[in-house]
């Protein structure tokens, strides 16, 4: 399996800390040596950094545990690979252009028997992850030849999210730069950071942040992440099938699968 | 005006030496301060590194320039903006997906009064360049559902290279991680490297490389450029209003544009 990680912020906000946190799990001792990626949206336009090598190994890793870039919304990702070999390929988050935007896609989990209708959009790589995303886009651009906003895909994508999750395990990060959308099959967590900002401690590392140094009091910062990355400090659990948006940090909408009580 | 580099090798190849000299053409005293970018295809995966400020103020081009990636197709450009703020968005190369591929494209020059029909791919940002591109693939997408060889494609690619020089200049290099193509609207020149291999300097910076120490005699490696990167060897000329093709480091066509002698 594999990990997420996303931020939506309210000003542009470095993550370095939530990355150096993350890179942790990605060595060659860690389960998650199969390659990471992290894409951070600046404007309409998305820098992407990936690496088809462990976190620990890689140069470009360390180039970004170094590199303040501030973003509002980052989606990043660390593999284990299960479907589809060891490649830059294969390598999470995905991007494709709709509506004239940078869509960028992550997730993790497993999906069987997974065969989308072909579309538009085709993979590049063998992922079930690829695939997923694909089919996603082909759905909305099928609906909506033009840009429409996110609350309005919210059917769509939670009925797709829904039907994914009859394959496997779907927790996945999407986002087209304006929002970010979350599904939950399994494990995802949630923090939100505002004033009075405190002081964290990254679980993985010996490093301490005092976001009351780096912040002003208007900021709103929410991460989110396969596993708690730090402690002392509340994360909060999503409930497995269930799904959330986010726009300038905060959650504009939320709500269950399909099928879910 | 921008720079153009391009590189096609039948092995894969670092463009470390070609790289570092276009760099130096931008700095802060340099024309080309307003971005660069390079993208290396790896497999059917593309490496993309970009920045919206002069090459000699980037971090990340500090990364590339020591960090030597090997490519088979590599695709680079240096900008100095004129159609287009400065920002990641308006920076080349531009990436799409069309038939599982990535495709990727670069362009010098500047089309005046460019407004092509709108189609399946829509640009992220403002430039003429982007319009061009997301044309030339809605062009050939519209004709070909499903996959085709690159000389089949030469058909629509010269046509719609010669409605585009009708706007201005257009100095291009595209790919699809098979081939790589060009158009020469002004500027483009060419070497291919193969054995004996020799040594080159740079004409921008004080740095020799010794092709023959770090190549194997089967290699073939041509590199594209706007203007000659080196001294000491013999780049040709493309003529104005002329395309090619290459294939692992060869050219395995060209010709000229409609219109021309």
């Amino acid at each position: 399996m594999c990990e997420l990680l996303g931020m939506s912020a309210n000003v542009p906000t470095d993550i370095l800390f939530s990355f150096t946190g993350l890179m942790q799990r990605s060595g060659p001792q860690a389960p998650h040596r199969d390659g990471w990626g992290v894409a951070f949206y600046e404007g309409k336009g998305l820098r992407l950094f990936q690496d088809s090598v462990a976190g620990a190994d890689s140069e470009v890793a360390a180039l970004v545990r170094r590199y303040p870039i501030k973003s509002e919304i980052v989606i990043g990702h660390i593999r284990h690979a299960n479907v589809g070999g060891v490649s830059l390929a294969n390598t999470h988050p995905f991007v494709r252009e709709l509506w004239g935007r940078n869509w960028c896609f992550a997730h993790n989990g497993q999906l069987a028997d997974f065969h989308p209708p072909r579309g538009f959009y085709q993979p590049v790589g063998e992922t079930d992850s690829e695939r997923a995303f694909c089919d996603l886009l082909n759905r909305i651009r099928t609906v909506h030849a033009e840009e429409v906003e996110g609350t309005r895909l919210l059917p769509i994508l939670t009925q797709a999210c829904t039907e994914f999750r009859q394959h496997g395990v779907f927790n996945c990060l999407l986002s087209n730069g304006e929002w970010l959308f979350t599904c939950c099959s399994t494990k995802l967590v949630e923090i939100t950071r505002k004033a009075p900002f405190g002081p964290a401690r990254l679980r993985d590392a010996d490093l301490t942040v005092d976001f009351h140094a780096e912040t002003t009091p208007r900021d709103v910062v929410t991460v989110l992440a396969t596993e708690p990355l730090t402690e002392g400090e509340q994360w909060d659990q999503h409930p497995s099938g269930s799904w959330s948006l986010w726009r300038l940090g905060e959650c504009v909408a939320r709500g269950r699968l399909g099928g879910e009580a």
